[in-house]
């Protein structure tokens, strides 16, 4: 039987790695990494740098061109669903092509793979074709959510009271009905100036744990033009941009 | 000056710990331990196990008793902050009195102390007093939400839509609104038994990442009397019982 591990790495700083998925790496012969066109070379650096700070066995590593999303249509969650297709069919073909029976292949994912990650339904989709068989464990990791707040020492919850995690996209049509804590995770369109009418305050960070990490914190009517200010002139230097933020409405 | 560190130590299997977490326990001079009167000794091992595998220092480790909360009120809140007030003044005494200047402190947290965690509510009104001076950094670590779902091999959240994280006590006030996915932490009442006539599929976890783990999952109609008895069989065996899970409505 083949195995697969995917595996959370955390979320930029190379310190968030579990334990847990230190002894995964070392049980690992093949690394499938999938890399975007325009791949960011600070990413494959720190995931580099996990790999040689941390696996004292020989490995291979086998990289394969993520498709393309279709970014046009307004049709976001066919669009995923397509891309995942393509993606489950790139995977498919590297279990089945460059693992042997025996052996163990992983995926290394950024955060955990639970949390807006498209890797395990891409895993089960292999599976649910029938046409490769491997058995898969699944390795938790820190999130950008967890490392936002821990930077900001602050918690996600109040007492007794819920937390929602939603993306931009939901948030640009309002504020969550239910809840006075929202993390934003995806927000290409800086949804959160929407709510600057609002009693909110923002927790916001980019590239956190890492040697460029930003943030900035405050009352969403007094911070919003900073944070779009800064995101804007990160997204220019570094030419791409990881951010997530907590918005706390006041009580 | 002094220094604090709030440290997650994740939940239950101690290879959660990050290597982040580890660096952290290895600045440390004084653990400051607050137990409760029914002390869990497998939780108190574990944490025994993290220290003695993962620091290489000298350590001092200083107990104190933790306060109790008043569970016969049914006024949540106000019981849960005079709680922390009373545990606010053990924990200033414990740093005023226990740690010199340039001294490092840490509170170990269960889990990430961003959820659901009331250490850095108490860190913060401590400091808000102003009778003890102190930095503080937080560390984040893997949640039982996390352990849970990475045993269950499922996601979070599914393409493009959210996901709340909430308690027990508001779960049988209904199925929150907005979502379809719902992880519940704290239930004391099997609130999930609520929600059994509705198309809903629970993902359950007892224990989770330790030798005690216990998971269940499938349409709640199907499996709810099977966790309810799954639930107190376990907590009557063990004296104490730690579960989560995840509610995901069909769609």
């Amino acid at each position: 039987m083949k195995q697969i591990l995917v595996i959370g790495i955390g979320a930029g700083d190379p310190d968030y790695v579990t334990i847990q998925a230190v002894k995964a790496l070392n049980r690992v012969d093949v690394f499938f990494v999938l890399d975007k066109g325009e791949v960011k070379q600070d990413l494959v650096d720190v995931r580099q740098e996990i790999l040689d700070r941390h696996v004292d066995r020989a490995y291979r590593v086998v990289e394969a061109r993520d498709p393309e999303r279709d970014r046009s249509t307004p049709a976001y969650a066919e669009a995923v669903h397509d891309w995942r297709r393509r993606r489950a069919d790139v995977c498919e073909e590297l279990i089945r092509a460059e693992l042997a029976d025996g052996q163990t292949g992983a995926f290394l994912v950024w955060g955990d793979p639970a949390l807006y990650d498209s890797t395990l339904a891409i895993v089960e989709d292999i599976l649910a074709r029938g046409g490769v068989e491997f058995d898969y464990e699944v390795i938790p990791g820190i999130t950008s959510v967890q490392a936002l707040v821990a930077k900001h020492r602050t918690s996600l919850n109040r007492v007794g009271r819920p937390v929602q995690v939603t993306t931009g996209r939901r948030l640009a049509e309002g504020f969550p009905d239910g809840v006075d804590d929202v993390v934003v995770m995806l927000d290409a369109h800086n949804s959160f100036t929407g709510v600057a009418d609002q009693d909110v305050d923002i927790y916001w960070g980019a590239y956190v744990g890492t040697p460029d990490e930003l943030l900035v914190s405050g009352p969403v009517h007094e911070v919003a033009e900073r944070i779009v200010a800064t995101r804007a002139e990160a997204r220019e230097r570094k030419g791409w941009i990881m951010d997530t933020y907590l918005l706390r409405r006041r009580r």
